[in-house]
């Protein structure tokens, strides 16, 4: 259960409800998700983190929407956050993630933690070359 | 400084050395990073995470070069692991980052590393419709 | 469920007893949590922990008690302590902590943990003037 | 060294050019600190995050500058963020803090992940009176 | 729920189902718990993790399998892994782990991540004498 | 540099040197090292996390010297503590660690953060049979 009541279009505010509004419009679906509701207990905060959202995982970019969906989870994999990883794990399968990527995913995940340890573990210095030179 | 010796061919074990001549060959590249150097003072730890390293990262899979190094990279950057994005970031430039990219990588990982607390801080319980069902 | 027994007054060891007893007089209150019980599985460590945080959390000082609690819930949010989050957000909603300061406090945790993936991601370098000088 | 370049006033982008002068005029402050000559290196996310900080941590809220300060230095200490520990450990000072207030923060942060690790490692359950009732 | 199928004899493919065999006969026991059940969905991620764990937990070396387990669980304590803790200590259990011992390790885990905060906290740096020395 | 000044007999509280000189009575050396320097701007916290470290590393308890020292590793290699590495390595090569034994350590945290994230991205359900019962 959240710490906090999870608002609907009955007893969010007004501004609450616009935000819940545009995440509709933006996903052609009419479910909004617990996580909004949740951060409706503050409107303003709401639509900053909906804004921030939309303007870096939904508008067009260099990365495609998979690529940024399997970044999104390999943070939150390694956070251990239950909630994004099943939200965001939905929203990958929707841009076409399978069971083969989704375990491609994780052993990466895996292997880049294991990977972080070894090296912060014995404290090895970065190679001179891998140091960037601008003028 | 690392809190081991890095090794090199002159000092290393031989198991040690063969496993730095199989670097050499899979990445058609002479030099040999610390990392690597580091774990030669174990020569079975040093082999297994180079096989590890070279059956996720290099193989060929699902998942583009690229879209693997951005993966790794997600984990480092959430672990402030300085060797690793060092590193890694030199890989990732070699197949074809530019600084637009890495832009959009550092602002997803920051991104999700905020949303992630805003949901764990609250503690949102996963909506129904995100849970898996096997039959 | 613990993995270890949760004790109570009927079975906890006379020094776990004893701390108990100063719980219940320093909060004025006759319930005792269940991480106390927990801890009760070994007497010194519940001892320890309980005076670190009497002195820490109750003991009057230049932080007014609000305010630590936001410290310490901050940290318990970005590690998603379950537990702790539950338990301190109680304890600070008895101080005065309503909807919207949770709002701010949960708000000022995403966008640090953002802010500093921003700042490792790149590795920004410390500006010359934020660091310290001591004569 | 910053993995990007540290952008000023003669080669950022007229974009980032913008922020930096709101930050100039915001702080009343001509110095404009690295981490965000180092988000102009993609202007929309240099303006975002500005943005976003100057909203949560700036704008008048329930909560006192200091205590926001402190709840963003308990994060960045609990993830070892050098660059953000010390820039806002800077700004706590310009709003008050003196030594004998960072140790007390210090000391909660340190508590607090000590707490959270014996709840986690023994996974304490949540108390019913702690978990909400919305009705 | 997993996020994926929990595989069983009956609909692993048969790579799976050697690795089932292998762990059934290392441990001479017949139960072969989830996390291997849900790793068979890309059995070459099984074969590896499993190989992994078994030359490091496994086999004789220089740490006593009890150390091992404390070191497996310090580690999953800290990240708070559900799973881990939970297995890992029926694990050390099996090699002697009593309550006492759990709450020796539990709060050695609680003291170097308050000792870890500490040090970050303030920026400590390494003093001259720890730094290793090689000709 | 550390962000408080490293205190040092001459210009340290009372109540402070104090608690260095039983930092060298304890450990029958000379040397007190940076972090208690350190804490030295806040007796109280001092004398705290020395005691709480005296306690639970120093006192003679169930599990042996060096045990202790790898487990105190584990959680500052898995958070990158490079002061709490260094000075515990230092401390554990006294206590008998030499390189082997390092390299095994360093592999099990690496290795339990792989396994940690593998069970953590699939969200693995705990087996009934890890469950502790009590009556």
């Amino acid at each position: 259960m959240a710490l906090v009541r999870l608002y609907d279009d009955r007893n969010a505010a007004p501004e609450a409800r616009e935000v819940f509004d545009d995440i509709r419009k933006t996903r052609s679906n009419d479910y909004v998700n617990n996580i909004w509701r949740a951060l409706a207990v503050h409107p303003p905060m709401l639509k900053r983190f909906w804004n921030y959202m939309k303007e870096v995982m939904v508008k067009e970019s260099r990365l495609d929407p998979l690529t940024k969906e399997c970044i999104y989870l390999a943070v939150s994999m390694t956070n251990n956050c239950e909630y994004c990883i099943h939200s965001h794990i939905a929203a990958a399968r929707n841009k076409g993630m399978d069971d083969e990527i989704l375990a491609e995913l994780v052993e990466i995940v895996a292997l880049a933690n294991a990977g972080n340890r070894l090296t912060m573990g014995l404290q090895v210095e970065v190679d001179e070359r891998f140091k960037p030179k601008f003028d």
